[in-house]
């Protein structure tokens, strides 16, 4: 921490760097698809030298011994670790969004007016994009690389736990950008993880085209309070699966398992399962059998039909777990689990195992979330998994960018026409 | 002005008004299309009968007193008179909006993945509107009516100089919903002025989903140094026409007297011609035969070509006239005009005049603008025109709504995904 700074330190040069971002910006804009591809493949020929290995590993390795003397959760210390295979995964994430489809310069809705006009939607970059986001360092190269792609610059600012991390990966593209004839401010870190240049930067209207907070809700109500920008909030998943009473039993199980279980630590992880009433008795005792290893929060409904189940506290529902946790209530019908998810959920991802046409619409449509599924595991709302290929991280603002997050929805689409001499009558 | 009251009895009463519609909101997004045309034409008989156009008449003549008293400026006492004129317009465009298709529940973007499950975006209503304007009272009505049509809910913030038409405006829509069965709160008008609660309005994250602003720069900037809530900003329209070296010189003659003659007083008028310095000679004396009317502030280099134009002062190039006004300058080339627009432009609106191909195609890549048009006036930059039905305004902000905003602008897209008991692998 910078304590003894003033506010006008750290403010002047978010302003001089992001202002060189901006810059760098409009030469991004106009970079043609070959550039663009090849600055991601620099970085991932690079991240596949043992002297670049070696120098982000040290730099992991400064920030693993801050953790150990701050003695961070083993779960954070966890997400913070570049070990091999997850550079490993870094470098194929890069040539992933490599080989994806260049959004800019698209042409969408393109029609002719009676007139005559030709008018369309071209796809433009947005400009200057900020991430604010925590420990994960993958999410510098990730975000850097869709950033790129997309034709925009990005001012990133990392967590502080990873901040030698995301320095020497940061390096990384600003070499590459280098070497493409780019500059390298295209990709700039924030040399702070100082409250007050966060600040700063989401603060400079004109300059800032679009700031994402990912993480935790202090950090994403930090932003929201101070951004003078628009904000696309990537807030928690508190997603819930509705097993109707009209649903197909073994559907219904197969599904929450791997809702729950296939990767717990997600934001399109289950965090609570609904259970209508009607189908209690028969659906639980499976559950379980089915759910080892996961601790279950049972509402007094449940509790009796869920061996190994403990009472759910006050706050076990409407909570994100991130791990082998899962809350079971027993609801009403449709009308119970609508009520419950709207007044838990947090707009991520909604899922209902019914075998009734009737039920099945009035879920999709009348469920508020990014993404709202019918006997389908939540696990899908998935930039990769719905076709888009990489993604940012899932939006729960509605504007702009409901759900994931990709290439085109890093971008604006601006009107043109086309006339002869068009004039208004 | 309530200058005696504290904040906290202006900033409850706007949280409470805005939850009783926020509430109404899940009631108009799920209302069909026949009762939510059934509430505009409801509005537009009422608007048709003597004793509303009486009362409506009254409440205007209130404002209009108060005007007097206050020394409004003429140009924005005009903007306030409701005559039958501009009755007869309020009604044929809610009958306008009416006849539009109902954007809410299209699914867009469908496609069957290879498991076989298949996702679409279904649109839907964003909620809760909060739209803060001037003077204009037929926002109240424009707004309304495209707030329902779309299945939204809206707070509306008007002007003070129009509350009284405001009022009785608003009155109309909230017997018309309630004829209708549907809540009135679903069109709110906040029953003061008084900024501070303009501010509690805009603070309510979690209960207005979008806040628009239109209207004059030192509104907009309070709306987005105070909102906590997405904003899309309604901004001033400098708007550019830049005759090229190689333009069509009648095209252009016609195209710059339409851009500022054909309505001068709104956002898409021109403001600033630019002409290449190579046909200077050529195009600004006719320019100054077909412009008469209008007063040219014209720059060093077309000042001597412009007979009758005064010297252009520091302020005249980046300026919105609104009026028969328009800043004059000669540039070097394509290169010149793109620098000036980047340097004075609004994003609003811009237009080239060239039969080069080359100078085209740079024009509609390079600038930044919500439309960017090719031989053709700004005029065009217009929900009319560009085939959207009526509009909301034109958005200034990149995200979500570039341009003019219409009924599907007033949606987002949810993702909603359609399995046979799918699950991760």
């Amino acid at each position: 921490k910078s304590a003894g700074m003033a506010d006008a330190e750290l403010e002047a040069p978010a302003a001089g760097r992001a202002g060189r971002a901006k810059a760098a910006s409009r030469v991004l804009a106009a970079a043609s698809t070959a550039v663009k591809n090849a600055v991601l493949e620099r970085a991932a020929v690079a991240l596949e030298t043992p002297e670049v290995r070696t120098a982000v590993a040290a730099a992991n390795a400064e920030d693993l011994a801050r953790a150990a003397e701050m003695q961070l959760a083993p779960a954070l210390v966890d997400r913070l670790v570049l070990d091999e295979k997850r550079m490993d995964a870094m470098v194929a994430g890069l040539r992933q969004v490599a080989a994806l489809p260049d959004p800019v310069g698209a042409l969408v809705q393109h029609r002719r007016l009676e007139n005559g006009l030709e008018v369309a939607r071209m796809r433009v970059p947005l400009g200057l994009i900020g991430i604010v986001y925590e420990s994960r360092p993958n999410v510098t190269v990730d975000a850097a690389a869709l950033c790129v792609k997309s034709g925009n610059a990005v001012v990133l600012r990392g967590g502080k736990e990873a901040f030698a991390s995301n320095r020497a990966l940061a390096a990384v593209f600003e070499d590459a950008l280098r070497a493409e004839g780019l500059p390298a401010e295209a990709v700039s870190l924030v040399p702070t993880t100082d409250r007050r240049a966060t600040k700063a930067l989401i603060g400079l209207e004109g300059v800032l085209d679009l700031a994402i907070p990912r993480g935790g809700t202090g950090l994403i109500r930090f932003v929201t309070e101070h951004a003078r920008v628009p904000v696309i909030q990537h807030y928690q998943g508190v997603c819930h699966v509705y097993v109707d009473g009209a649903a197909d039993l073994d559907k219904a199980l197969a599904i929450a398992v791997n809702a729950k279980t296939q990767r717990p630590g997600v934001c399109n992880a289950m965090e609570t399962l609904l259970v209508d009433a009607s189908v209690a008795d028969a659906f639980l005792p499976k559950l379980a059998g089915a759910m080892e290893g996961v601790t279950l929060h049972a509402d007094g409904r449940a509790l009796p039909l869920l061996p190994g189940a403990g009472a759910a506290g006050e706050d076990a529902f409407g909570h994100e777990y991130l791990a082998l946790e899962l809350a079971v209530a027993v609801v009403d019908g449709l009308e119970g689990a609508l009520a419950h998810v709207a007044r838990h959920g947090s707009q991520h991802t909604e899922a209902i195992v019914t075998e009734s046409y009737a039920k099945a619409r009035r879920w999709v449509r009348e469920v508020d979330a990014s993404c709202v599924l019918v006997n389908a595991s939540t696990r899908f709302n998935d930039g990769f998994q719905l076709g888009l290929g990489a993604e940012m991280g899932i939006s729960t603002t509605k504007l702009h960018a409901y759900g994931p997050m990709g290439l085109e929805e890093l971008c604006a689409l601006k009107w043109v026409g086309f006339g002869e001499g068009h004039v208004r009558t």
